[in-house]
């Protein structure tokens, strides 16, 4: 039965393909307010196809960007109740000056593995969607139906924090009432050994200025008796590791616990070489706390990264300017044990400890969310662990991902549910850059593996 | 005679102003490259006025935008010979959002000290040359010429560290080889005071780039482990400064000579409020070396701003991105007995040795100029005092001034000449930030005092 499906599959690979670059061509940026209609749009052509497989499909509002959510339940009420879930937003493709072919105009161009689909997006998250999309799509075609009752609910708002994200969950919690979660926005350990992503870091983020003079002075005419609010922003920000690496506000580690032993050892297992994995971004060295294992480092330690910072002249040349302001847009990845609302608020502290006269600090808060460990005998991970392997020929890795999915939390905290997240990216598709891709082997094998997870979750 | 100058002077006035606008009007921000045809108009507007008035003038071309210059001997070889500066080129305007008004088309607007010249440019350094040549304009059709014989050098890169000037004053040494120098680029004490500057900081500019990645990362994906060069940016430069407010590069204050008593007496006795001083800017505290009293942090100490700082993600939301490097302008203001050019290798030491593992730092160098101290026993400077408290009714002040006129010690260096530097601009009057202005008093007194100072010089 499966074999059919995969045929399928293999058989429809050009249309599906047609139908991804369709989903890729809307710029369905959901962190720029002029992009709001292309979420709309976005969320639209999602219900469209749903609702064309079979689907019922429809969108689900809220204070922010709609959900989309359709159902499948032919297989009947005695079938399990998959929850798959997924993203149609994605990140700002700026600089845009860095990306070779247009973000928001997908190809297929040649790589060192073969054909890759090249486009904001492609694998973060509309190419992983559509991979599962396409599963469904061939089993039924194939059997007329699927072999699990489906609930997919895809978001807009993922990019930005998933502000409205609490409030979708509430208000579709019976439509949502699934047995297990499987979310597709993770990688596999590298191109040939799927994986199953079994810890997530979780995220605080926020936006930091200081103000200083009510405007803009002359650095002749004022510089040395006036607050430079740039030099005030450096100054605090740069106290915030010292020089191991270490997080030096205070609080920030407490309640972390230590890793598990078994997922140490897996982790210890997994053959990762720092220098290699380093090399591709053009480092040697990890930057992190340096009595920490780079894995560790990666999956397993909380961060404070600077995403954005900027105050005064940017253009050419120079401007003897004391700018009256200084912004900074801060990151904090958090790891299983940290508060996550107790972590901006520290940061709050932190920075109004160190402030110098006339310094004024204001913050605006982006989401938080907690890190993940997922229950590694949960009931469907031994079913998804064995469909992977038969489409890969090899067991799937146990990962860390150092990454945030929120929506992990937000299901267990909303629903009740469990997650199993697996996904067939790789480490080196420049998500959230530009130049982002997704091999079309991945795309291809993704979508067979979905298909064995859906028969492999029927028992 | 002098009388008969001064009533043209106050007869001229809405025509001197017409023309001041017509100067104004052109955008000649000559740190940006797509003005520099803007650049070379101003320059020939400029030419043009001076031809008109009866003087020979041209444009002496160097590698980047020309000089104006302009002579007027008609005063006879006995006369004395007198060499004025000033700059047809001004800052770039932005953040054009705060602009009340065009920057590029001058208004008269109604202040708390009578009408004003809203405007980029307005003071800086427009205004002062036209206050100059109206003064000219008078004297010649009174009485038909000159008190002195005059050469002007207007330059056409002061607002950009004055890339060419060295190769302007080589180039027309014969021309230029005046009695002294009167640059009017400097402001009166108060809008009552006149003011002769008698010191001035020097400037040394730098651009530091620190690296990192190799391309900008998901703060996930790599967060921890990879270098985050906006981290390193703030850690190497929040280390510029102490808590005491003073510069950690080392050397940075070698050979810096004491305040001669003469001044650091005279400078005592102005009565300068630092409270009310920085009040007007919405500060309170005076913000440099704690040991240092506020005048002398001004005027008699170097300086170390971070002018512009960029980096990451500086759009709408927040985006969570390792940036693959960060850029941050620095001047240093220097004072009388620091080497400039020992400023900018110290300082790329200083970055250097802060350095952690896979950053690497550029460096893009501006102009560099010595602080400056006049001849307080100069030849010409007792006329010049004589002539501004004879216009004002009161002995002008012998000030410092915190900017950098590079042009003071390219004319000792180049020409062997001494200057005398007499402007009218007030404190408040926004030179470099938005909202520009020139009171409409000063413009009128400026021209006043101009044509004072001319007869003056003659003896």
């Amino acid at each position: 039965m499966i074999e059919n499906v995969l045929t399928k599959i293999d058989a429809n690979l050009n249309a599906s393909l047609d139908r991804l670059f369709e989903f890729l061509r809307i710029p369905s940026i959901s962190a720029q307010s002029t992009h709001a209609a292309d979420c709309r749009l976005a969320a639209a052509w999602a219900r469209d196809q749903l609702a064309g497989m079979g689907f019922s499909a429809r969108l689900s509002e809220t204070a922010g960007l709609p959900g989309v959510i359709a159902q499948h339940h032919k297989a009947g009420p005695a079938a399990p109740h998959v929850l798959f879930y997924g993203h149609y937003d994605v990140q700002p493709a700026d600089p845009l000056s860095l990306w070779e072919t247009d973000p928001f105009n997908p190809q297929l161009v040649d790589g060192p593995r073969g054909k890759r689909i090249t486009a904001r997006g492609a694998v973060d998250d509309k190419g992983q969607v559509v991979s599962f999309l396409e599963a469904c799509r061939a089993h039924i075609e194939t059997t007329g139906t699927l072999p699990v009752r489906l609930t997919i609910l895809l978001e807009g708002e993922e990019e930005c924090g998933s502000p409205s994200l609490a409030e979708l969950l509430r208000n579709e919690r019976d439509t949502l009432a699934a047995d297990f979660v499987l979310v597709a926005d993770t990688n596999m350990w590298n191109a040939e050994t799927p994986a199953i992503t079994v810890s997530l870091r979780g995220l605080a983020g926020v936006e930091l200025t200081i103000k200083g003079p009510s405007r803009d002075l002359h650095s002749g005419l004022f510089g040395g008796i006036a607050l430079n609010p740039i030099n005030v922003l450096t100054k605090i920000l740069g106290s915030l590791h010292d020089d191991h690496g270490r997080i030096q506000i205070p609080g920030f580690y407490d309640g972390i616990a230590p890793l598990p032993d078994a997922l140490a050892q897996s982790w210890a297992s997994l053959g990762f070489s720092a220098e290699q994995f380093l090399t591709e971004v053009g480092l040697t060295t990890p930057a992190g706390e340096q009595d920490q294992p780079p894995l560790a480092q990666l999956w397993a330690r909380p961060t404070a990264d600077i995403n954005g910072i900027y105050g005064g002249y940017q253009g050419e040349g120079g401007k003897t300017v004391i700018a009256a302001e200084a912004t900074a847009k801060l990151t904090f990845r958090l790891v299983p044990g940290q508060n996550p609302s107790a972590i901006i608020p520290a940061f709050e502290r932190f920075v109004r400890d160190q402030l110098p006269p006339d310094a004024r600090a204001y913050f605006k808060h982006a989401g938080a969310a907690p890190g993940f460990l997922v229950a590694l005998d949960a009931p469907f991970m031994r079913a998804a662990q064995a469909a992977l392997a038969a489409e890969f020929g090899k067991p799937a890795a146990l990962i860390g991902g150092g990454g945030s999915i929120p929506v992990v939390a937000a299901f267990k905290t909303h629903l009740g549910l469990d997650t199993i997240l697996a996904g067939f990216g790789l480490d080196d598709d420049r998500i959230h850059s530009p130049n982002e891709k997704f091999e079309l082997t991945c795309f291809h094998r993704g979508t067979r593996a979905h298909a064995r997870l859906l028969s492999a979750f029927a028992g």
